[in-house]
């Protein structure tokens, strides 16, 4: 299980290899949710998502000798692996369901990745990589239940409360959006350690809320048929993941579809941030939970910027 | 005609009441062109565009007793006005033609200004103007023919010069969108003064390229029938824009339709930014024009992000 000191130490693995995104703020948002809210920019990452972070320092962290590196991915996870490790001069393969969006298809054939695309299921997924790592000698970074990746997404909080603290203020929350949990496990571990005060929620879409059942059950969920137009969020918590959000994290709230949509709507309209739907999740907390948040200090997490622009273009009318 | 001096004036009057906007800078997009690009973001500016610069300067510099303002306006320039008067008090009447986009619509009523809807003719839209001037005494704000907005708006170029200035650097180029002139000729009027060496651009589409012919021919073009998507580009030149254009201007340049769109997409996916159509035709230009930006370091105006998204829905595909 990582230690806090794990996300320090990928802090300054990172410094430089990545962006210090930053702290954005909407006079209308504020107004609309009666909350103060700073927005951290992960869509204005390297590869457009906060998991370079996680994979640049699993890449950072291989065994000695590793030539080439693999995962399965549908999304930001595939492209950013990609790009750590072609910065690092290392091969790449990165299995993608045959449905993946286009965009991300593209995003990891940019970085010069090997794709092998296969059926749109874990198990043809996991199957596939196995195979991959059998043949190449491959060295499988995971998405999100390997602790080298929740100590580089961790650093998002560790970041963010340090540009609330220039500003002279520690904030009350911190909201990021959950799918397999490396985001709000890190978040958790590195806010425990540096301001147990500040209360880290997680939020996710009510159509894909194993995180929240498993949270308050204390049963981890490991299958559910997600519903969701939130593609980065339908996967399960990993293992370490669920442990440390059960340590770490105050609670897990849902949020319904239409939440989502009326949150991107928003900062697209009002911020001019172009934020995939899973991104909008942490403000559709807000909006749906407004009690909860009215007169708080709130960082929200805006995950990633990544999306077939067609594929949304029928939520814009 | 203005002077240089009102500039640096209109900055020192505007500071604290509009946002000193990001310069932000693409990997990719500077890849992609060959030339190291810095785009200055007027999307950012209060109410989404820098007519906020022009409209807060105009309103600040009222004769005494002014207690209402009037322009007419199918977009940027009527919500900026609305929300300078209503920052200082003052009411505000905004003729607007019938055909203007929903989104305009709501931000001028949003900031308490009152709308009067006309046919979407240049006549109908002045004679309504007229008539409500008559009616209510009130004090009229052309969007862009009038030297307290052309100052205001040249304070972006001030602004981005000072903010390359920090990093060490002037650039060779300095290019922005052109429909009335506004932000054209305050720039070039900025720019000649402060950096005479720095060559300032216009890019307008070729579907409205007015300000290309009257520059070319030295004669100002006062009629065309524009047809572009980029709807904040539609006007033609004004008397006092194309008198400082000649004097202060390098060059105008043109693209075409499918260029803006794929500056726009190029935008919208490499910096996250929701710009609008207008806005792109900056980049557009560099696109259009590679062998003119070719390693030179360019600042590209991003006038503005306000559009109805359902109305460029269906470029996305």
């Amino acid at each position: 299980m990582p230690e806090a000191a794990e996300v320090f130490a990928a802090a300054q693995r990172l410094a430089g290899k990545i962006h210090r995104t930053p702290l954005l703020s909407s006079r209308a948002i504020n107004a609309a949710t009666g909350a103060e809210i700073f927005f951290k920019c992960e869509h204005l990452q390297k590869v457009g998502a906060f998991k370079a972070r996680g994979a640049a320092n699993a890449v950072q962290l291989l065994p000695g000798g590793t030539q080439r590196v693999a995962t399965h991915s549908s999304g930001n996870h595939g492209a950013a692996l990609a790009w750590a490790a072609a910065e690092r001069g290392l091969a790449c393969t990165v299995v993608m369901p045959e449905n993946a969006p286009q965009a991300k298809q593209e995003a990891v054939a940019a970085y010069g990745a090997d794709i092998v695309l296969c059926a749109p299921t874990l198990a043809a997924r996991e199957e596939t990589l196995a195979q991959v790592v059998a043949r190449t000698g491959a060295h499988e970074v995971p998405p999100f239940d390997d602790r080298r990746i929740i100590a580089g997404q961790g650093t998002v909080a560790q970041e963010a409360l340090g540009q609330c603290r220039e500003q002279g203020f520690d904030p009350d929350l911190l909201v990021t959006p959950v799918g397999g949990g490396g985001l709000l496990a890190g978040c958790g571990l590195a806010m425990s350690a540096l301001a147990p005060d500040v209360k880290v929620l997680g939020a996710e879409p009510a159509g894909a809320d194993d995180a929240q059942r498993s949270f308050r059950s204390g049963q981890r969920v490991t299958e559910q048929v997600a519903d969701t137009i939130a593609d980065g969020l339908r996967t399960t918590l990993g293992e370490r993941n669920f442990t440390l959000i059960r340590r770490t994290v105050n609670d897990v709230v849902t949020v319904e579809e239409d939440e989502i949509v009326s949150a991107m709507k928003l900062l697209w309209t009002r911020t001019k941030q172009l934020v995939e739907p899973s991104a909008a999740v942490s403000l559709a907390a807000v909006l749906a939970h407004p009690a909860r948040f009215k007169g708080k200090r709130v960082v929200l997490v805006l995950t990633g910027g990544n999306m077939d622009l067609s594929s949304v273009s029928d939520l814009l009318g």
